[in-house]
């Protein structure tokens, strides 16, 4: 079984022989490779320039031998496309936030293709470099809601009070909003499968600000809308939210085919609320990644037995790698999830 | 039934007329009167000063008529006893944070009677004020493990990955540590009630940046054991776990006669998961007081009456109020949280 039959055999619930891994935010400040290629280079000419964006994807697979290669860019790249300044200093910072339906009617509705055409070829190139070692390419997209957050709110915030306060005060506005970003999400993970993405994932990283029931209001039919339109035959579609675990039941419903979850979910609990519904992807604590090695392999092989019942599970940490996590600790996790007994066909 | 009889039944499970209402950080920079109190007083020093803890402490009730009044304080206050160096910008900063064995043994063991006097005047007085009133009076202190977060970490931060790092690389700090902070923590809450304080609500901010099994390991034996060392006959418990959705069942088998949830959490889920074992406390969102004055009395019924099932319902936020809150939003919630119709023996 090739890397690529297993992840997208993982993604759509077909028996595997183990786990394929991954990490988010895999090439990233903690290499020193990443680093070094970074030196010098403001982040979003990293996101443009298509050499270094290869560059920097490749590092984790050739470094550690990871099972899966993600697109380097950032969410708010194709922002830029709706006519929006974005900076980043270094989180991303909105020029004029918006607040009225005359912003939102004066988006533009860009082709990804012209608008952020850099993106598309850089998955070419990747696809193609990828080719040889049958490693799967990951494409990736900001969920409607966490980019409307920044782009009304202007910048990340605690508790994004502007943004909830406009759910109360000016509905209509944060309405249009996100049915202009959904527009925009599904035609950019469309033209990302077209370009060479085999998996796609939505991250929704504030989406777990909401409760229960403003989220079925506001987050729920996104999701919905991007899963039916999302050509998930093509490419299956894996949904992360962000300090989720209360919202579980909603993701289940999303029509997602793998959902992320981050480490305060029980991923036992979730795997039988899942049943055939979902596969699932996760969860370690990106913290546990400065244990020593052998309680690393201890932990990936708790996830890994708790997540079998499972129709599928990739395995990943919670959240993204975090800057200040040791190397060793990165291939201390790469390896023991190689090296976990067989289970399925190989 | 007048409001310390409404309040203490509500903790207890008893029947009671209507769920009282208090809001979490309801003395606070939202209200003008509070700016105006703080003006040029440093806040460590509004801590300590007894006239004007009082002060503030006092009102919410003057001017929104809230049904419980809380010590003016801060959770970092007691720490001063350990002989730890804490300044505020305006986050708790340790100056020499806690990474050695030989660090925690040096801390010294407070009586709070001694090393806080001003805590239990402050109570003292507060409950002589309240007397006429009979609103009851409400005594608080952060949990162990937030204390130790900000202890270890030094400061405030998104991961707490130094605080993670030793879960992992030196436990028997964290563990010498905890087991410290939670006998503080005991005599500290002890000494509030014998100054005045009829209920005791314990704060662990940091808690749910947890798995359930790291909250197994190192939250849930420092909540047993304050439960079970407080004097809840003479004053209940309530717990509060921020972002602690995916705990609710640690957090139900902690103890404490109340739970106090955030806004993540169903409550009316939460409810049937109670049943007897605990009332619960909370939970709207505090964004949602910008809401207009019809909406919040309309979300604080939808509240009421999914909270209905559970043994006892004290109406409150998920979380504390926001500085930019507007003062109408906080009595809006307090008039429609008095107004709910009568259930139980009045």
């Amino acid at each position: 079984m090739n890397p690529t039959e297993r992840m997208l055999r993982a993604c759509r619930g077909e028996p595997v022989d183990r786990p394929p891994v991954w990490l988010m935010r895999q090439a990233g400040r903690y290499l020193p490779e990443y680093r070094r290629a970074r030196e010098g280079v403001p982040f979003l000419e990293m996101c443009r320039r298509v050499d270094k964006a290869v560059e920097v994807s490749l590092q984790p697979l050739r470094l550690l031998g990871v099972e899966a290669v993600i697109l380097f860019s950032d969410i708010f790249v194709p922002v830029a496309g709706l006519g929006v300044a974005v900076d980043f200093e270094p989180g991303p910072v909105v020029r004029d936030p918006i607040r009225s339906l005359d912003q939102v009617a004066a988006l533009r509705t860009p082709d990804p293709r012209e608008s952020v055409p850099f993106v598309m070829e850089i998955l070419r190139v990747l696809r193609r470099e990828l080719e040889p070692t049958k490693v799967p390419l990951l494409g990736f997209a900001g969920a409607p809601f966490t980019l409307a957050a920044y782009l009304i709110e202007g910048r990340g915030s605690k508790d994004f009070a502007t943004l909830k306060r406009m759910m109360y005060r000016a509905p209509e506005v944060l309405r249009a909003l996100l049915a202009r970003l959904t527009e925009m999400t599904v035609a950019y993970l469309n033209a990302q499968i077209e370009a060479g993405a085999q998996v796609v994932q939505l991250f929704d990283t504030w989406a777990g600000l909401l409760s229960p029931a403003d989220y079925a209001a506001w987050v729920q039919p996104s999701h919905l809308e991007i899963a039916s339109k999302v050509e998930r035959v093509r490419a299956p579609l894996i949904l992360y939210v962000n300090n989720g675990a209360h919202v579980l039941d909603a993701m289940l419903a999303s029509g997602a085919d793998v959902l992320s979850l981050d480490w305060r979910v029980d991923i036992g609990l979730a795997a039988k609320r899942a049943g055939a519904r979902a596969s699932l992807q996760g969860n370690l604590d990106p913290c546990a990644l400065a244990a020593p090695a052998e309680r690393i392999a201890q932990l990936v092989r708790e996830i890994a037995d708790a997540a079998a019942p499972a129709r599928g599970h990739v395995l990943n940490l919670g959240h993204g790698v975090l800057p200040e996590t040791p190397v060793g600790g990165v291939r201390a996790f790469v390896e023991a999830a190689k090296a976990l007994p067989v289970r399925g066909p190989s």
